[in-house]
């Protein structure tokens, strides 16, 4: 069999995880690896993993002729162009989320994939959680009923550095994506209303840039379930990942996961270790497991588990959200076009 | 030592509890219980504890000279006037939750209770819940440094029937009442903002009330800590009450209590039993605890644990989150006045 | 209904709690109360409870006319010669465990129950443990299928002290005759073969006495089934009680009870508080439920929980484990006669 | 830096786990592979792994002159003579357990070793298991104090073929060997008597090989302390593997692995999924970590975590084991050659 050839642009922390589960995968072989700021140690790492090529210019990969499927991990403010360029390529495209900060960009970037014929996965790496995976099956085996309620709690360990905070685009953008998208896929159902509520509790430097650290949101489905998502920027016991979908016939939930089950009993109490401390130790096999299924979809034709419109539906609902904190009210999702031109807000 | 001397006005289940709680106490005497519908089960129920007037009439415990204290479990809408009079008559209150369904009823209550120098506790019951306490201890110890979220999940394990649903005020007034009283009493600060939203997913006899069956509020604490509460009508595996607390240095969870600690493991999978049913198996030694603080206050005049302006923001906060569902947008504390005139409601 | 009027003999902490269960239950009067030590405290809590004879002679109970039933709470060296009396006296007797260290002087009692046709019950409490009787229910309802391995936990949270562990038979006679009961009560099954092995590990104390501190005990059934016990005078976390059966479909477990569900979650870990302290917080409702049961038995005739062949066949293993510990051998119960003689040892 | 060049001897299910794990290793090549059974399907697989030499002679690995270490994963009957011949070619060996079925046979292997001055680790997995090894740091630790109780549960799944019980050396010997090493592990003791008591409860055929399927082993340790082990053939509920040690200042316990945490609450009660399968998923990580450390120590110098004399220890208890319940009485490992002398086994 001939092996699907990948090129990988941006080879930051995410770009070498993919990078290793490639080459873990039987069927792949990675032909290229671009990075703005490739130098001696990225050169050191390419050749450890045998990758042949390794340059500065994105334009390599896209225009190279024997790869089949590009990894676009740079950051975010390339992914809408290097999406169209890679599609217009023919290449087939995984881009890790958000695609873009502005909704309408996200499609024109959902267009050209879909004129190229191309596939588009977007990185939403929970969806392939072993934890999040079996409420999931649950709830599509009917275990629980229909969804009534739906339940994310999604807490980081520790803020991240200002000038990350900067560019994020927000906590709803850049933190609450993945719950957003998490919602859609446990409930099933598309969300059509959004109230947020937020504060800054945890740094002072999150109000600087009208950002928030803490927040409550409520999500409202199109089939009448209601959801609810709380995040903090800050949860000094690690990494806290957690959802429970309530229904007819009962409920799911799932706890974090730990590094090991051990529980020490003494004259002070019961104690055991914390969580895992953040995604990459919470994720490793979820991170995995996404780029199996793409590779999987290229090579048997098998549907994409997570695709652009996955992606654009989640920023619709970041953008909800944001507006929803700003006006104090519960926005639809159905007016955040109009809300956006009366409010003259670049978001 | 001279015992102190109780009425009970309105014998239905919370009343006979409170009663049995009473008289298991060594510095109680019940003197007198009065019920609408008494009859000659209820007559043998009182002879059966030795108490020796049983009357329809709640005047006669009112005017009664010997009794000290009166215990109010009667219908809400008799709760007001019975306050005023049992204070005019210089009587200590215990009055179950909520005092009334206007803000404005209530505050008078209050101030006859002021004026006459006499106490009176609110049931507030799920204050004295083992559990609960030992959140709100650790809160106070600093334990979990500043509250950011405090998280409330409160399910019944069935709705009530229709004539109840009918008189109930609604879900935000007769279920979430408890936990806003939690919620102000795990975080040990004012709610001064209120977003609910709910839906009708249970049983349409909900609709034909105007009610719903299951909601998520979001409350926004004077302190700048946020809260959230999810409600359902309905949870066939059981009384579903549990709460978190979030903060600076930590968080601090409760999980439901259980009849055992069995589990089971076959082919199958791992189980284990339900958790207790209702109330009345959650709340057992809490509601035995909120009678014994009421007598130790009257008895030693330790301070009230629960009192009249306790009930007062409980429903103030059940108020916003009426209105905030019906307008769809956050509620001020501060604007419920203003906003019930505008919108000539009655609540 | 006339009331059983009840004598209890021996005031001490067990003593006492049997009495307040007893006026609890409404078909109960306690006529009468017999300590040798009786003085003014004891005075004064037989006063608040409304008993009117306190008595330092249990002849006084004995002897009666009016008394139905008498608890013997005395020391264990009482309970032989009481039960026979009592018998003689034609009443019903609750008498707590062990009936005695010498399995011929249990046999004698029991002998003397039978001719009298009263009825006979052992304070094995733990038969009634909420948590225990669901691992039992569990056996029975053919859940695990065949039991193969049961598992018993059974440690202290502090060694008694000196003067006690002097006369208290033994670890094996003292402690794990409630885990001996508990064998056979989960099993369904006799205790054929014991093996135990023990050790001196908390406090030297117990080897002056030759005694041990902890312990391995293993059973074998009747049936084939095995057993294991492991006992310790000191765990510094809280008395430990756990049991399991394991069985061809599958196991039941049961872990210990806890104060509350909190569990606390800080950067230095995950924390709760310890397990229930002690016999009289984990075992409350269990002692109530004996008493319950035992006047049950009384009045509508149910059959006894636990009898006196209950208690003998526990003591006969109690013997057993303490024959095996000095032989390092197994033991089987039916050689413990020809081993006492042909060791002379008084056990 | 040279590659460490390794031979695998018996390519079965564990020679191939390890074979994927030494292939993980940057610093490993894996020059041959050697099987009795080397046929099609093996070809394929080397082939896949770019495994140059494939061949049904253990010798072709023991001459070739460019092994560094080889790894000894035939049946236990080969174990003893390819570790000499191996340690005699000048190669680091590991080696499954047990070493042999003879301690005699495994004191000349280990001393074989020691005089070509080789590495040889032995293949108890478990102790590089997340959950033990946080036991065991706990114990080092003295976060619980002394040890005073090391139990250990210990049942698979299902009972393995007629034909390997056949051979398998039986129970103490083929599974609680496992038990043997890891009480010594976290008790950081010897061993020195053992009484086990067993039955055929799971499956009559094991009686047809003078082996159980279910045993209670006690233990007694150097230093005073007890252990107890209960074995299994069939958990119908899946692998389980649990220990606790408990101690002067507290116990440390651990829990099995699940494949999540998803936890369901019905009408019908609480579940969740079986614990992991067998070894092969529980141990995914420990057979990983074994290997490297088995590398570390040839690349580093590191000391062997687990040598030829814990491979010996074991197999003495396992016979300790073995002739105990065939005596029904305790058994001194001192004790064990003699007995076998008088006995004229052969173990």
């Amino acid at each position: 069999m001939t092996k699907i050839k990948v090129g990988i642009i941006g080879a930051g922390r995410i770009g070498k995880i993919h990078a290793d589960n490639l080459l873990r995968h039987p069927d792949v072989e990675i032909v290229a690896v671009s990075d703005l700021f490739a130098g001696e140690e990225l050169k050191a790492w390419a050749a450890a993993r045998g990758i042949g090529i390794l340059t500065k210019d994105s334009d390599d990969i896209i225009r190279h002729p024997d790869i089949d499927a590009v990894f676009i991990c740079s950051s975010t403010d390339t992914h809408v162009p290097l999406i169209k360029q890679a599609a217009l390529a023919g290449k087939h495209i995984f881009c890790e989320k958000p695609v873009s900060m502005e909704i309408e960009r996200t499609e024109e970037a959902i267009e050209a994939v879909r004129q190229a014929g191309v596939k588009l996965q977007i990185g939403f790496n929970r969806r392939f959680d072993h934890n999040f995976k079996r409420v999931r099956q649950h709830v599509e085996d009917g275990t629980i009923g229909t969804p009534h309620i739906v339940k994310i709690t999604s807490r980081d360990p520790s803020p991240p550095p200002r000038d990350y905070i900067k560019v994020s685009g927000g906590l709803f953008m850049d933190m609450a994506i993945h719950d957003f998208d998490m919602a859609r896929f446990l409930s099933g159902s598309e969300v059509v209303e959004v109230y947020a509520q937020g504060g800054v509790l945890v740094d002072p430097v999150f109000a600087e840039y009208e950002d928030v650290d803490t927040a409550i949101i409520t999500l409202k489905f199109a089939n009448g379930a209601l959801g609810v998502i709380d995040n903090s920027r800050k949860a000094v016991y690690g990494y806290d990942q957690r959802v429970e979908v309530f229904g007819s016939k009962g409920s799911v939930s799932v706890a974090n996961d730990h590094p090991n089950t051990a529980v020490v009993s003494t004259e002070e109490g019961i104690s055991s270790d914390k969580p895992l401390h953040f995604f990459l130790e919470r994720y490793t096999q979820a991170y995995a497991e996404e780029v199996e299924k793409f590779i999987d979809s290229l090579v048997n034709g098998a549907p994409l588990p997570v695709d652009g419109n996955d992606g654009l539906q989640a920023e619709r609902i970041a953008l909800a959200a944001k507006l929803s904190y700003r006006l104090n009210r519960a926005v639809k999702i159905s007016e955040i076009g109009e809300l956006r031109r009366s409010m003259a807000i670049q978001t």
